[in-house]
């Protein structure tokens, strides 16, 4: 199941991508079941968990021989899609260096990490598929892409083992972790180079875990203006998954719409001699296997 | 004026500090205004500004003659004082090594930051005065202090400059800025070092800064069992308030109820040779000239 947070006629609703379709689940339950189960938020339906799931495994089963349609079912070009979580209650968690060959392409191997490297981004950072990355002119000139693999957590938790980490994750979607190279270096921690407006694109879809059966065979790739810069795998993650939400959670409470971002592959534009830095009328595709592709232009 | 979140009868309430008795504004505005015109958080009641400061003078200016003042105005002692804003709707802000002194004791003068070094904890740590600290022994037995002055944003801005910085400023809090120095040296960067739960006391009051008219002039001590472990001052930091606000700004959009600490002087339990961490049992008191004493026990 691909969920998505999207608009029509000005509305904001929590839809499902259904046989390149976009349902409001929300509208169908209401036609379908007569009833509302839904909250009015995609992060609100996750917390929910497994019975949101399965309410909306309802609706699916349903959907060939249900009526009017039309109040629910809507063409993929008609509606807008924001991030799925469009305004998470905390910063984003980012993994740092989670892929050998990308360590080393920022550095030397003294950068391979021994331990999950961790750091945030704002809230006000996030902006959806297809929506505009404000290049920052006036304070970078650095502006790079990061392609990653995010996990949405579905369940609190704290001091979660690794075993049962994955009990705790909702699904995945993609991160393009946007960075200021410049002020990622000057400012030491990197709060504030992975902070700027709109350096976060998330989605377009958030994918129920249950279409993945494993987050370590999915390739990673990422194009500028249709050139291949990134063509990672999963497989190659330095830290696993269930190892980043066991250390997290150790001290820190995990919630409900957390978004953890787990790290991006050798290829930025900083690795490259000479580097090649985000410029104005970029358009930067992040694919994921089985998840999707986030695509978003770098205003003019 | 000193605003504070706190608990009587099991309610939460804004409220004032005056003449020593806590003041619930919203009572007292519906007792001697008949009316209602404050939301029921701090942190909404900041994004009014001018104006929601301009009620509460109002109420203080009747409060002498007033009637039925037992309905809304409370002994210290009958309240829970919570943290100000009890639940950030991002990470706190924090800038590190902004006192030479503290650069210092934490490693060598290459340690004095060129730039305003930024890092942030999850809204998951904010704990009130007087709350316990959660010592995490299972983790770390390198729990350190951080006293420090805290500014909360009052006003949406953005690329904000120096000279029109402090009307963005709502006033002033305390913030003890908890770290586990063997999680924030292990994992590089500062986030997961810096963000276990509870690890960020703020309070007990959010002054406005109409009360503070020289932010550069308070004295911070920080005093561990009565022993004074950091005696600092604000005319030290290296990067003005101005500066930091203006920094973060230009590329990041600041909202109101967003938190600042501001560094931290020298005396950490690290800088001690040998260090002297927190225990559990201790006490810490961190008093900042014109702004209150924040208290607080780490649990046994």
């Amino acid at each position: 199941m691909k969920f998505v947070t999207a608009i029509i006629h000005n509305e904001p609703f929590v839809g499902l991508l259904h046989e390149e379709k976009i349902i409001d689940i929300h509208k169908a339950e209401q036609v379908i079941f007569e009833m509302t189960s839904f909250p009015n938020t995609l992060v609100e339906c996750v917390a929910l968990g497994d019975k949101f799931v399965q309410n909306v495994k309802q609706i699916v089963d349903k959907l060939k021989d249900a009526d009017r349609v039309e109040s629910y079912v809507y063409a993929r070009s008609d509606v807008t899609i924001l991030a799925p979580i469009t305004r998470p209650a905390k910063n984003i968690f980012c993994v740092g260096k989670n892929y050998r060959e990308h360590a080393i392409e920022m550095g030397t191997e003294e950068d391979i990490p021994k331990h999950v490297m961790l750091f945030s981004k704002a809230p006000t950072t996030v902006i959806g598929h297809e929506q505009e990355i404000d290049p920052h002119s006036h304070i970078t000139t650095e502006l790079d892409y990061e392609g990653e693999l995010a996990i949405v957590i579905g369940k609190k938790g704290k001091r979660i083992g690794e075993a049962e980490a994955m009990d705790y994750v909702f699904g995945y979607t993609i991160v393009n972790d946007i960075t200021a190279r410049n002020l990622q270096a000057q400012h030491k921690q990197f709060l504030l180079g992975k902070s700027l407006d709109t350096s976060c694109p998330i989605g377009p879809y958030l994918v129920h875990k249950s279409a993945i059966s494993n987050p370590y065979d999915l390739t990673i790739k990422t194009k500028v203006n249709d050139e291949i810069r990134q063509d990672g795998h999963t497989k190659d993650m330095i830290f696993s998954i269930e190892h980043i939400i066991s250390t997290i959670s150790q001290g820190t409470t995990l919630e409900p719409g957390d978004i953890i971002a787990t790290g991006t592959p050798a290829g930025v534009g900083k690795g490259f001699k000479p580097p090649k830095f985000l410029q104005p009328g970029d358009v930067i595709e992040i694919e994921v296997e089985g998840i999707g592709t986030l695509r978003n232009t770098v205003s003019g």
